[in-house]
């Protein structure tokens, strides 16, 4: 370990220092004086903050579920976010930003949107990856999925705020290709699991997320906000309650589990990203918000059990029934409503259906081949993977004076 | 307990699905396309977050002090503010919306500014009720509380922003009648009480309800909101001021009392909630504060003393102080400050305060004759009453892996 | 301990009565019916709630960090906070309000801003006063710096909004100056630690307070507040990311230091908070977080080594590397980037150049010497001195009823 870790603290910071460096020198170069003007000038600082809450805070704590890595969750997590969120902008201003005039003035909230597909992404790694590891993973999954939007936009004409909505998706699936290329922890790790201290803390992350869920989908909605706000909250809602109703059937002896509660509470808020602002009536938000719950906890029950040891796949958050699946649902929930919406205006549907299939089955392609390129990358010996018996570990990073005294 | 639990497992889904299938039911009937857009057209956001961020992160953790019921606390609250506030929505809908042109663009705010009362409600049952009793108990609470409101409207020509102020009246008398129909817990319980953790869990749930109060009592107000926000900001400045006072001053070795604090800290937004958009100076709010502070610590002293023990009401987190006596200061201090203001306008005077009298006793009633009948009704066997044994104890409904690792 | 026990409790809330009452008193005297409506009447709301959630949650969390003095962490500064912020619209109201037609329409925001100064100083001083010391030294202080920004103005012409910048240097100093009249604690004291539960905590507090930061650059700046805005965040981005760097490189394992990530996090906006507004490019704001971020843990180093030995300063929370550097880097930058930028008007560029220097000279010295006779006066026999054996000790100042039953 010494030489291990000697490594890993020669590394680190000057990765670190080179990325500012990097990150510094093109701000430089492409945010001209007028440009900042412009780039600033129309954001709504509200909406920012209620998504910055969210990625920082409430992901934050969300993901510090794990009995011995509370300060590597909401630490790294503030990491790799801020990093991210530096990159994303550069991203977008290349991508996206060619003719100053025909600019977006959400670019800097829309580069904080789009950490919640980093953010998610380390939940599938949680505790498994080294600093190094998660540093790179977080610039090359934001600079993948800004180009996933880009070849979205440029061949399938997506519009840029309905191509951002797979952000969970995006982030999920990227997460769970680059977590199958690292070994599982050993099934009896003592690490590996939560105390209830550390699942109120998650709950805290939990109910945060949850109470800005609306906020972020009104972020994304290009029309008619205030829908998709009213949307996302009734969605919310049926899927908090449900949430409780299939954590009393599905487990042994009929009490409640935390993490389902987790999970699903917010499962509603992914799966009604898609079609907030464009559902009509509050029933069919709550319906969304009640399927959402329910594929989020049988898909926790089946995942657990029969897919992910099949592909040996270990998913520390459980991204894939969060995120993954609930996404997956509102795609199809998107193509649902569009086809019933506009069933009388048949030519135009076809073509619609397709773009919509297409830009979801081109992003999560793209998630899973990138992610599992990411994941054998990550595991070159360079960036000093961890042993096993590391995993979920906060000593192995961090200083723990206490010890010294007592924990 | 084997078959106890068994039975609470088979109904407590099934309830909640029930619930939640004819919620959807109602919402398919009663909210037409036209009047979706009407419904959440004109909704302040930053008022309904502002709410919401009280109800689902505030009251959770406020309520979280219990050292072995922490889980259930911030559950429990989650479950029974979402299910309600559908049903809040449409009781609303039903009772105050017969004309879609006279609508009231902040009915869903309402909806959850009225969940306050459920949620202190839960206040005095905390620990004492299973999920099933809270359903129950919600459902039943948010009709009545709003019929009880309609009365006010119609026979009392109290306007809907006025009657929506007795909330934390009303919760507190409904939750303490329903309350003395629940066994006491025995005095000697090492489980009803708090940790130092447990307790600065709460201060975290206190400390945000404290910022976000002066929100709660803007919504509130119809016509000046600005006054509203910085009378209640005085009133809750100088109650949490004073809170430290007495608390020296009451306790036996002249030491601070967590509790007190909690409680005193926000007694001034409660009784400021009834005047804060007519007091005319700030030193009248101030004084108000101070008074709600003394009036709370002095009946957190009386009632555990005298009150409590003779009418064996077992009161879990102290609502009869902390929003009960304040709340009735509050109602007084209105009559007594409309009589100073209008004194020069005898004849419609009197009128004035028989209405503000008559609405209130009304209000009061209501709460205890229900609350006393919804506490029989608890206690009817099909509601699986749980044994005093199994009072505040997280483990009689979450699963605990953790404990086979240790706590 | 009885005898000083019993006189502080006989202390105490006298005091805070009596300053209740005179406060009472005074707002009675100066806000007269019109002057409170145009008090409150153009207030930005959202800017008073943020900083408000900054001083009264964010402060009271980030100061949480010591393992038995979490209680009075949080508790005492609420009391401190809603306490001196009536006391400090008082001194805005005598010194900045003479004629109520060029009347500042930010002034309740404008006291919840300098309490920023209060909370700093207090966490020098953190578990080493007792609430009777903390009191006097709120009221003194806050009286002290109106009084310095008031000589600001007078004498130099500094503008209100720019004196108020300095509210950063002026609590770290004035909380060191203070600090230095108390007795150190023992070096060996395991009570001045932190636990693995209080440094999370803390990380809360500080998490919150990063997100907030933004806004409080943004109320501190007179004319573009969107600039503001994401210049801070760049700042604090950059100041994050660092902050992991420097870390790693300045422990003896190569490990990062939680303490380093709360303080240095923070740094980048203090540090720009002077030129948030005057910044064309985000660039600019990076290389000011980058470098506030190496000051404030090179800082950490050199102080704790260095300096405070040699001076006999015992800085609980580090607010000199924290605050204080930050803000003397923010204040040199301040005059840099005004040199680079106006160079071709030389005339007026060297009287603008001495009054910065001056403003800024002056509030470190009134801080420094006030802070010094303050601490002389705390250390009067009136008022009860706590032994060195009772520092950061919770259970001398609140009941623990939970001792009974296990920790």
């Amino acid at each position: 370990m010494p030489s291990n870790y000697c490594s890993f603290r020669k590394s680190v910071p000057w990765l670190i220092l080179f990325l500012e460096t990097v990150f510094i020198i093109l701000f430089y170069f492409l945010v001209p004086h007028y440009g900042y003007d412009a780039f600033i000038r129309n954001i709504s600082y509200t909406d920012f903050q209620d998504v910055n809450n969210m990625v920082i805070f409430g992901f934050g704590f969300f993901l510090a579920f794990l009995k011995r890595y509370s300060f590597s969750s909401t630490g790294f997590n503030l990491l790799i976010i801020v990093l991210g969120v530096q990159c994303s902008i550069l991203m977008e201003g290349l991508l996206f930003l060619k003719d100053p005039n025909e600019h977006d003035p959400k670019i800097i909230t829309m580069a904080a949107v789009s950490m919640t597909a980093v953010a998610i992404s380390s939940g599938a790694v949680l505790g498994k990856t080294n600093p190094l590891q998660l540093i790179v993973m977080t610039v090359v999954e934001i600079i993948i999925f800004h180009v996933s939007r880009w070849i979205n936009k440029r061949f399938l004409q997506v519009q840029d705020n309905i191509s951002m909505k797979h952000v969970h998706l995006f982030g999920a699936y990227f997460g769970l290709a680059v977590s199958s290329r690292f070994s599982e922890p050993s099934p009896r790790s003592e690490k590996n699991a939560s105390t209830p201290k550390s699942d109120l803390l998650s709950m805290l992350g939990t109910l945060f997320l949850w109470v800005f869920w609306p906020s972020f989908n009104s972020v994304l909605a290009d029309r008619d906000k205030t829908k998709a706000i009213y949307n996302t909250y009734f969605a919310l809602a049926v899927s908090a309650v449900t949430a409780f109703t299939l954590s009393v059937l599905t487990t042994k002896d009929g009490k409640f589990r935390m993490i389902h509660v987790h999970s699903a509470a917010l499962a509603g808020g992914v799966t009604v990203c898609y079609t907030a602002e464009s559902i009509d009536y509050p029933w069919i938000a709550m319906i969304l918000g009640l399927l959402a719950s329910v594929i989020t906890i049988l898909g926790s029950f089946c995942l657990k059990r029969c897919l992910n040891p099949a592909l040996k796949i270990h998913d520390t958050s459980g991204v894939h029934f969060t995120f993954g699946l609930p996404g997956l649902l509102g795609a199809v929930a998107q193509v649902v409503l569009s086809v019933i919406k506009k069933w009388t205006v048949l030519p135009s549907l076809g073509y619609m259906v397709m773009i919509y299939i297409g830009a979801f089955c081109l992003t999560i392609s793209v998630a899973l081949i990138t992610g599992f390129i990411t994941g054998l990358i990550l595991n070159f010996k360079l960036l000093k993977i961890i042993p096993v018996s590391k995993y979920f570990e906060d000593q192995f990073y961090w200083e723990f004076p206490h010890l010294a005294v007592g924990f």
